[in-house]
């Protein structure tokens, strides 16, 4: 693919062509040369679209309350609740399921998406599961800067839902500019380490499947934890939500507008901004270089430094010193 | 750390030290300049012990499954039945447990931790918990080098136990001599996706909790999916265990030695190591390059790319480059 076919697909997707998205969603996922093309192109037009993390444990409801929620922000958008939208009171919605490619969890993640699949026709909505292993597992550059393609695109929001439970995904949605916690009656079995790491992400919690025994424990267990944190100037909400029953969405629709409003007030937008760019970089950069190495590694000293490995003649710091120092 | 240090806590570490083998762990662990002097060291010691992977989705059991395989090793090692113990008859057995620190999952883990406490004290046994976090959340060269750190140190055996079940996990596990897949009664519902994958991976088959309904279904399925797999030249025994009740694991350490003896006999051990050399390599040297481009995200230069990144004047790929250039 040329520069110049880059250009031209990267402008038919900001100009509302979803097919067109949809190829520059999997040219970002697929990084190199064609995603770095589309970045320089689509880059600049993003900033408009208020972007919603949402993660929790697996089973947790997520890809249900995400569901219910597009339904509530479209509604609300027909309404003229939006403002960034420049489509007279048209809201439109972008999803992106951060799917770390388990093969323990894949079977559920492709069930919950083909129940999204009622959107999947709708104009409004894009919906897309991305597969984001980088080099040697980790989180590649592709989440963040398909977050900032939709966003450019149009979408006034956009939701990056992880559907696995690694600190990769949970670092992906703390990048938000809102960010939902959901968690079951009983987490407190469930999630017992790191409960402050989820308590520094969490913008609003949300309570799923609260028609469950011990749902009002779990409220007054992370209302006990909120009091044992460090104050900040915004204070998690603790919602009760039924996702699939459709219980308690507009309460979650309206806690993203009341935060994102708090937000705005005090003037921390550009700050989180500010991080998520840093992350973006970072994580460009680190692709850049193993992007570099990785090439090394399909060489032609690949093979003789790997076989001195093997065997003990030397080890891997030095070989790879060896392979990276002819750059 | 001086290298001179790192030199001597090494040499202690190898000699039988294991205060000190646990603190170049954490070198290993912590990587960069310790990590790299550390490995010019052992790695010429290595390549005796045999690596044994453990996984299969949480829950599965595999640490009580670990414990109690550790215990009939080291039966079996003072019945002289292990080759390339030097110790006249004894067994050592070290156990890698890699945490992908998951906030979701932590408390599970240490848990299970304490769990193996019973083998702690024990001088033949050397029970290590590693968060094997690299850059941007990928796997980070550690776990590979800490094996082959646990092999130059004199232990016969290493097994390494991925808690997690991502992708890097399953890939930790699957570079081993001996790759053990953890099934329960049930799977079928709980690892409905990539089951070739599994079954690409597994030398043994394990089926935990085999005192639950379902256990011989669980046996019959895996079974009629290697029927349908391609034919290798070795295939997959399919044990059923009661890890709580110690039932299967002889049988369990008898399809390890088994499989030895397989590779063995038919040459291949030496390509498994290769391939494992070959990771080994490609993970060290993209850990060296990522190292670089992050110092530089802690450089002078940084903050005004953010800045640019942020309000839009730039992409991350051209800051990057930027970042980068001055290499």
């Amino acid at each position: 693919m040329t520069d110049s076919d880059v250009d031209t697909i990267v402008a038919r997707a900001l100009d509302g062509d979803r097919a067109a998205l949809a190829r520059v969603v999997s040219l970002v996922e697929q990084g190199g040369e064609p995603a770095r093309v589309a970045s320089a192109q689509y880059h600049r037009q993003a900033g408009h679209a208020w972007v919603v993390g949402i993660t929790g444990a697996p089973g947790a409801g997520k890809s249900t309350l995400t569901d219910r929620l597009v339904a509530t922000l479209l509604e609300r958008g027909a309404a003229g609740e939006l403002g960034d939208s420049q489509r007279a009171g048209e809201a439109r919605v972008g999803v992106l399921a951060i799917d770390p490619t388990s093969p323990f969890t894949g079977g559920a993640i492709l069930g919950d998406r083909v129940r999204m699949q009622e959107h999947a026709t709708d104009p409004r909505v894009f919906i897309r599961s991305m597969a984001t292993r980088g080099h040697l597992g980790g989180l590649s550059a592709s989440a963040p800067q398909a977050a900032r393609l939709l966003d450019a695109a149009g979408y006034d929001w956009v939701i990056v839902e992880t559907v696995g439970v690694g600190q990769v995904e949970v670092e992906v949605a703390g990048h938000a500019d809102t960010t939902v916690v959901v968690v079951n009656p009983g987490w407190g079995d469930a999630v017992q380490a790191n409960k402050a790491g989820l308590m520094e992400i969490a913008d609003v919690f949300v309570v799923n499947k609260a028609d469950r025994a011990g749902a009002r424990d779990a409220v007054r267990e992370l209302d006990a934890m909120l009091e044992l944190s460090v104050a900040r100037d915004w204070r998690p909400p603790i919602l009760s939500t039924v996702a699939t029953a459709g219980e308690g969405i507009a309460e979650l629709a309206d806690a993203l507008e009341t935060h994102r409003a708090h937000l705005e007030s005090v003037g921390e937008v550009a700050a989180r901004r500010r991080a998520r760019a840093a992350e973006e970089l970072t994580a460009v950069a680190v692709e850049l270089v193993a992007h570099d190495a990785l090439a090394r590694c399909n060489g032609p000293e690949f093979d003789a430094l790997v076989d001195a490995v093997a065997c003990g003649s030397t080890d891997p710091y030095e070989a790879a010193a060896r392979l990276l120092g002819s750059r």
